[in-house]
């Protein structure tokens, strides 16, 4: 058999070789896709007759028929009257290359100590909680439930959320504004999409310094303009504010440096709104948890029809489950249907009611409870270790949230070799500068993600970083 | 109580009830928050002392205390040096406006027989299948799995899902060419995104005529140009094309027409991509369901440098999961790369962990198998059905998918009193002439998607159809 396949270039022996659910015909096929594909049988190539092939194959010429008729179907062989069957013309591949997408540098995980912002405790996902949720469900959904949905979200997590962000975190608003997404860089991106529509050109948007720098460049990639406004101890400079189309704050807990946006800076921010006609985007990333009060409800409250609110289940459960929502005022409600006109939701119905389930069971509240209780011992922990150890550093941003910055003394290593020093003993903290739209002009600082080890892993972390850093500083 | 706060237009009495979970605290809270937001305390109002509150309201001078800081902190009231406490300036916020956004109107659920193309059979969706295999990764993902994963989706789905769609469909790629999105929409306006990076402006995508018409109405929101090309018995024609950026085709089973592209045309279509630099967008969305042989394979495995491999499980499974995959050629890979920079995945990844397990473990195929002969046998009752008692109709499309065409003699009833005089009956089926770039032109004809009903209910749904049908052809 393999010297007739020889004359045509071919390695069927290996191919023909019947795997788990593939018969002969799927063999040969297979085999022949290949063949002509890699090249090794070159278009125009005449193929033997069906006869020859089954005779040298030892197997059924009805199955090598039908296998023929196939790759004709699919191009790959053509079947003209009086020649026979031929090779068609074929592209020959471009190589493949292997290149994963993976997620951006700060969020990739590390081996070793991990302390970066930006994570909650993964070791305390709900898991019991989620699989009887999605058991309700399954027991539960009507048939329709697995259809086509509300491009906005389903109706059931839209009332769910609607009540429990009123209660959790004094947000106003009506399951018709709220917008389920994947994610927060997805909100931001329809809300950039919105804005497009509302304003019928790119704009200017403000963003905080420090802030997560792929927001404005997320923004910018939208076409719009992105300025920088700076923080100060209350939080955003809002007189620095113009007349931009919107400006995307952190009221809670200013990310990354931590500080709440006071009082006054919350009325004179929306006053600002009000005068230039602008909105204002209440990243709400890390609301829920706050540690010397109750949480300071969103800003949102105050003034539906100016804030765009983002609340995200990232760090009150997982990244992983990318999910997001956005409250938006009513005046963008037909800009956002101009805006998703031609889209689907893009967020899994089967999600969307374990999260409404989640909600109303209580389970989230008592997760983000059980959490809120075991943050706040870490960060307490973390103040007194560096009371103790390191009294020549300052920690702020304490109040609230997953993560802390800790100011070094000025004669402190500079931030890089301190990230390095530190990561040779497998100590993974941020520095502060890549926040800064100017990271030469950053203060000496370090960002402290005290959520991130598993709780039984936390103790030890922290005593290696005080431990570490003592010797800088 | 209610005598005293009269005073401050305030109707405390209601709101300090406490109730589920908030203490006399919250309730202030929320009433005082409630009566500034509604304009019942106007900004400047000067609040009654503590103490004075206190004892008007019965509860201790401490409750009151936290609760006005709380409301200070949040912005609503302002607490200034011997003027005591008033309310802060405040915006008042417009009414809000319910108004949801539901699916498309083709795609919303209906009351009474559903015959629409576009939908599987929801009552066979694998609950005890979803269920088994979300335990399974509750019992055995690890921690890390929750985090922030690969943007373009996690490799253990790109892993199982080469090696189904190589299998299956016929796919030439490895997991470093595929990208999971969240539905078709999404693919589409990624590619849209990709090949404007890749040719730095905009450009034409061309589409089949007839179409999904939400389809190209995207790439024009996208700043693309939409150009339709014509169909005839075989397919898309080829020669219509001139330098397109791109052409999304449909050539398995053409949606609606039903018709395969024929093995000539295929090879017609890759010669152009490669002659015009252009990319064929290969929308596969029911390629697993072929009834009279076995699945032709994707044209993606003739061409995998050219073509653009959308699959999605919105057929096969159920289109609420939004999960869809695209396959890309590598030189669209760095494209994509600079156009999703900055986003993170949008799909969550139990989504992604439960697909990779069903394939995995064979669940998908499996279940591929049921739905085909279901399907199968609907058509053949459908078939049958028109030969026998709509004589002069004449079906076409039904080698393949989940619907067919019913074209009708020159006789019949036009096609919009055709649809209201089925509605009427409680029967809904689509007319075709939404799918032509100019419907006026589009032959008399109805799309049946066999699919929809469940299977208890699709005998009686396919008699009440033609008896209707019967009486208007």
């Amino acid at each position: 058999m393999e010297d007739q396949w020889s004359r045509w270039g071919l390695d069927l022996h290996v191919h023909l070789r019947p795997g788990a659910g593939h018969g002969l015909r799927a063999g040969l096929e297979h085999a022949l896709r290949d063949a002509v594909r890699s090249g090794r049988l070159p278009s125009g190539t005449r193929l033997p007759s069906s006869r020859a092939l089954a005779r040298d194959l030892g197997i059924a010429r009805g199955t090598v028929t039908q296998a023929l008729d196939q790759l004709v179907a699919e191009g790959y062989l053509e079947s003209k009257p009086r020649s026979g069957i031929r090779v068609a013309p074929q592209p020959t591949a471009a190589p493949p290359v292997e290149t994963a997408q993976p997620p951006h540098t700060t969020l990739r995980p590390v081996r070793g100590i991990d302390l970066r912002s930006g994570f909650p405790d993964l070791a305390a996902f709900p898991r019991r909680e989620w699989l009887a949720a999605t058991r309700h469900i399954m027991q539960t959904a009507p048939n329709t439930a697995f259809g086509y949905r509300e491009r906005t979200g389903i109706i059931e997590l839209r009332q769910a959320l609607a009540e429990y962000l009123g209660r959790a975190r004094g947000v106003s608003t009506t399951p018709a504004h709220i917008v389920v997404c994947a994610g927060y860089a997805h909100a931001l991106r329809l809300v950039c999409q919105v804005l497009r529509h509302l304003v019928g050109s790119a704009g200017a948007l403000a963003f905080e310094d420090p802030t997560e720098p792929d927001y404005p460049a997320l923004a910018e990639q939208m076409g719009h303009r992105a300025r920088r406004i700076p923080i100060d101890r209350d939080g955003l400079i809002v007189e620095e504010l113009t007349n931009e189309t919107a400006v995307v704050v952190t009221p809670a807990h200013q990310y990354p440096l931590g500080v709440t946006l006071s009082p006054a800076r919350r009325v004179e921010l929306v006053s600002w709104a009000r005068r230039a006609g602008g909105f204002i985007m209440e990243d709400d990333y890390d609301g829920e948890f706050r540690y010397d009060r109750q949480p300071v409800g969103a800003l949102q409250g105050m003034a539906p029809d100016r804030v765009i609110y983002v609340g995200t289940a990232s760090k009150t459960i997982a990244p992983g489950l990318r999910l997001a929502w956005l409250v938006l005022p009513s005046s963008l409600l037909a800009p956002l249907r101009e805006a998703t006109r031609w889209d689907e939701s893009s967020v899994n119905v089967i999600d969307q009611l374990v999260l409404a389930r989640l909600i109303q069971t209580g389970e989230l509240d008592r997760h983000v409870r059980r959490c809120r209780a075991r943050y706040r011992r870490r960060r307490d922990l973390l103040g007194e270790a560096v009371n103790r150890h390191l009294p020549h550093g300052r920690l702020s941003g304490i109040a609230a949230g997953l993560h802390a910055v800790l100011r070094l003394p000025a004669d402190s290593d500079h931030e890089a070799p301190l990230l390095g020093f530190l990561a040779e003993r497998g100590i993974h903290v941020e520095g502060i500068s890549p926040f800064y739209h100017r990271p030469q002009e950053a203060p000496l600082a370090i960002v402290i993600g005290y959520a991130t080890p598993a709780e039984h892993a936390y103790s030890s972390a922290l005593s290696a970083l005080v431990r570490a850093l003592r010797e800088r500083m």
